[in-house]
């Protein structure tokens, strides 16, 4: 079973654009935010992973818009993990107001070292089944 | 042969993580910035556009990142439609550093009205082949 | 007494800058969503209000920083009134980070209409001591 | 003499915010961009300077809205050093579109080093008065 996470939030202010909408840079960061929501569930704190030197880049995003937000909307985002390699991890969102979909997407993420370079990801971040 | 344009742009302080990369939602918002550059090289205000009722919204984002952008960097961003029907516009960008390619990307925005409802694309914003 | 409201954030990445410092701009956007949570503690919704035509600009900020918040931090906003006339409201604000104090703050709203005129705060917004 | 330099900027569109205002927490954004530019006329990067270990941080604000921006205006910014001491550096600025006055705003910046800590301004960074 792959690694799932649920995070309510709700549009700010100023990440409102002049049609009222929610930009749409903004899920990005919202997507963003559901990954190290997940990390923390399952113990670990993504600022202490940077601390460390582990650092994670987006390579890779693929957003579907299928309804806007507005300002103060209370929205649900899920992020789960859908694959993962010894450099690589692919996540899948969907984010909702209520029971419509807003949108979803697919991002995959590398990482890096200090200096930016791949590498692995580290053996406690792997998932138990990849020990086998 | 399809409308471009080439927008140069300074990367700013706060656009830039604690990685002290250009934030990849960011992108998001130099693309935006390439079409609404584009728009005016052809003669059009989007400003304007939106004052007479005539909206854009992003209904698909892919976005692949080859290299980061760092605060202050000089970056270029082509923009160019690569499809058009009556509804929607297809974009593709490319942004560099130098000869450097940074990210390269695609997205469909679709015209809708004041209340959010897909209409057609206004006849002065289609392509003079389209008239044919 | 005037009503006060606590809230607790955490410091989003993109909202850190590369000096892994939380860019001193968006403490304005912190004291903004106080300003909304305090009056939803009181019974109003900033949204709904907008959407009656009632809006409320910043007309002056004050911001003292004394220490930086980084990435992950997470951070407590004291919002409260300290001033109310019949177009403006004075705020009041301290963020802490566990004991220490981050930033303290003071800002004065007015109240506009759809048209950024100046109006009269409804009466129902008027503090219940403004009414003797 | 204090050195001066003006900015010609276009508010972005996800600057502006519901009211279809530019949202006054982006003011800060654009003053730090006078600074910076200001720096720039007069032969120093600050990029570089943070390479160097050379930091500023903002420990004061303040800010008086005058009127609103709206997405794609151009503006032009002012930014003026009003007075220099070993470790801190106090701007003015002036934000306007066309003849009209959109903001007026005061800043204190203090020199710190890689650990936040509070230093002097390098020699080359003083105004040459400050040598006599």
């Amino acid at each position: 079973m792959n690694p799932e996470h649920i995070l309510t939030l709700r549009v700010r202010y100023p990440e409102a654009d002049p049609m009222g909408y929610l930009h749409h840079s903004r899920y990005l960061q919202y997507f963003e935010m559901g990954r190290i929501e997940l990390l923390r569930s399952l113990g670990h704190s993504y600022a202490e992973l940077e601390q460390q030197g582990v650092f994670f880049v987006v390579v890779k995003v693929e957003v579907r818009y299928r309804a806007p937000a507005r300002f103060d909307d209370e929205l649900t985002l899920t992020t789960k993990v859908v694959k993962q390699t010894h450099v690589r991890i692919d996540h899948a969102y969907e984010l909702r107001k209520g029971s419509t979909l807003l949108a979803e997407a697919t991002t995959t993420i590398a990482c890096v070292d200090r200096n930016g370079e791949l590498t692995q990801i580290p053996q406690f971040l792997q998932p138990p089944e990849s020990a086998a």
